[in-house]
């Protein structure tokens, strides 16, 4: 019996950026996890959520709105107030975590075979997304300073037609770490309108800024522009197994989000946007923020210097000045390293990370990796790092 | 400025069966919730599932496997073989709620244009997600007996062309209440294998019979049919506001759903999941549905009754067995009431319900409503449904 499959189905390959891999390594022995991008235990704030989790009334057990708690909507409005971004609550919808905000970007813009540019390397599960809505997706290469905007008019010209969306990650690049400078956002803004395309904002790590100045985002440099669809989250500043985040969107674009999401999944669970809503009226959040910047800032010390110490100029790495990941390519007599091919061997030895392949649209990038440095102890990072050496030179040698 | 909209975008129709109305109007004041298919507060096991949040360990907080945690999807095997069904672990896929087990389901196989054959009336939120898959909609007419499957090789005959998928409700149905015989799926089950189509099972309220005999489910007429998609949930016999549900579908089918679970929300929220599994695997749920069954059965009588009482031959209505619903439609002096324009007053009344044109593809059944019985106490419903009787002389007089 053959399943009558649409033609996206198998265009949705399965990505390695899922947990089972650290999961099934965590039941076998102690792996060191640099693959998901999960803040560690140590670092949530679980007394006040469990606190939280407790003081929400028995409303909690029943239906939402589609559109996300009205309580946690106003905290987010005045969240972002706070982050310099004017918004509304009727430009707010509260989503599963951010890549819910992903596939609401791409239902609602991406018709089959539109044109949709986004980053290289990128996070895989966004443009899978795309994919997923049957987009014809291309990328445009990041340098130390994000997306190489600049490149951007002449591979539209190549394509010979302008693009419906373009996808970035402005803060602290997933999987780079690399941050996109005001400059080369006001050229995508110029960009943007001038093609008619739509900007979508994916910005799960901008709170966690630990060194260097902030960038305004592009809400903040073109407050109310319809073309920018921002996907927030609270995933990574306080918990990311709640699946709550957030889009902010134009009004127009949110009531068609509302419409899109109670055929997608009614409304966002209703505890975890309570208790979420509940800690950040208590205050919370920035006290959290600032208790993990210093903590990150020397998880990403560590890992630099036991990269160094460990690989010297074998490999290449990003200098992130926040969020959660290294971008690391092996270099000179490593650089013939196929770290997909690697990645058996350091399970083995105990440590995980993603290869760089998974997240570029055409499988290259092959010498490279994403670290996460957000889960580990310096300690442990730097357990990791030799683990990750010892498997590099088993893998050479076999 | 014009927003690049995908097609799909405008398709998707804001649908009337979200909780903002029902919310709106408990702000205001104290309406009788006939709207959205809840279970009310005092029928949730709230105390059992306060104490299984507790005991969920730190983990709770983490990302979880897009396939959902396997401590559940092992609960929702054993659960599925104790009511008939032999399930097995990777046919299993935790989704937020059934809603998305319906959205995962169109995504997987509709392709732009595709037949998709849904039950009038059918729940409305089900076709609107095959809609937003661009899939080509159109209606067969329920009876007393739900889905009148001998209807089908003549309408497929007439279109010309054979479908991708039935959508069908087959238990307590939504919004009718009826319930489709072993009979008709037999020959539903028939028609599918010839055409190639798969039958997209929603059962959210199977476990929820209070009178007559169980009809055996697809899966256990048919163990291991690859063309039986079936879309479950504990939103019912739980609680609505967790968002956990389950699809349980061919093995290959499964893998392609975690793909694409994966591009849509990464995982369902972990604490409910972990909550969920804990009440499951400490036998709490046969206990609390035992609970359940005599009080929606004296809900449903003391509806009927008061719908009688209050309309006499003015309102035909359904026999639903089980479930949570009732479907009426105005009769004789009161067949040309329009029940969307009735809404407003009904609501001012302090009774909200669901017109009967929402759930059908061409706005028909106008002179029908849906009614929940299961979320208020005989009490209040004998005062919701005089608020009704209320509500509809004001209309006609007006």
């Amino acid at each position: 019996m053959t399943l009558p499959l649409a033609r996206r189905a198998s265009r949705l390959t399965g990505s390695v950026i899922d947990s089972s891999t650290e999961l099934l390594a965590r039941q076998t022995h102690d792996v060191v996890r640099f693959a998901m991008g999960a803040p560690s235990e140590d670092l949530l704030p679980m007394a006040d959520l469990d606190e939280a989790f407790a003081r929400s009334g028995p409303s909690r057990y029943d239906y939402g709105e589609s559109a996300g708690e009205p309580r946690l909507r106003d905290e987010v409005v005045k969240l972002s107030l706070e982050m310099g971004v004017e918004t509304a609550n009727n430009r707010i919808v509260i989503t599963n975590g951010a890549m819910q905000g992903l596939d609401l970007a791409f239902k609602l813009l991406v018709d089959p075979g539109d044109l949709v540019i986004v980053e290289s390397p990128t996070y895989t599960n966004g443009y899978q997304t795309a994919k997923s809505y049957e987009a014809h997706v291309i990328s445009a290469p990041v340098d130390e300073y994000g997306l190489i905007v600049e490149a951007l008019p002449e591979i539209v010209e190549r394509e010979g037609r302008t693009p419906k969306a373009i996808y970035t990650i402005p803060n602290f690049q997933n999987p780079t770490g690399v941050t996109l400078p005001e400059k080369r956002k006001l050229l995508l803004l110029e960009l943007a309108e001038k093609w008619g395309a739509v900007i979508i904002e994916d910005d799960p790590y901008r709170m966690l800024r630990f060194a260097g100045t902030p960038v305004p985002s592009f809400g903040e440099i073109s407050p109310g522009n319809p073309l920018i669809f921002s996907v927030q989250t609270f995933s990574k500043v306080i918990a990311p197994g709640l699946r709550v985040g957030w889009i902010d969107v134009d009004p127009e674009l949110q009531r068609l989000a509302v419409n899109a999401k109670q055929a997608i999944d009614t409304c966002t669970n209703v505890p975890n946007q309570l208790a979420i809503a509940d800690f950040l009226a208590g205050n919370k959040l920035h006290p959290h923020i600032k208790r993990l910047l210093p903590l990150y800032r020397e998880r990403k010390v560590a890992m630099i210097e036991a990269v160094t110490d460990t690989f010297g100029e074998s490999v290449e790495y990003t200098q992130p000045e926040g969020g959660f990941f290294l971008w690391a390519s092996f270099q000179n007599d490593y650089s013939s390293i196929n770290t997909e091919e690697l990645l058996p061997a350091a399970i083995a030895q105990g440590v995980a990370y993603i290869p760089g392949a998974a997240f570029t649209i055409d499988g290259s990038l092959r010498n490279a990796l994403r670290l996460c440095f957000a889960t580990s102890s310096p300690e442990r990072i730097r357990e990791g790092i030799n683990r990750l050496a010892v498997s590099v030179r088993q893998h050479a040698a076999a």
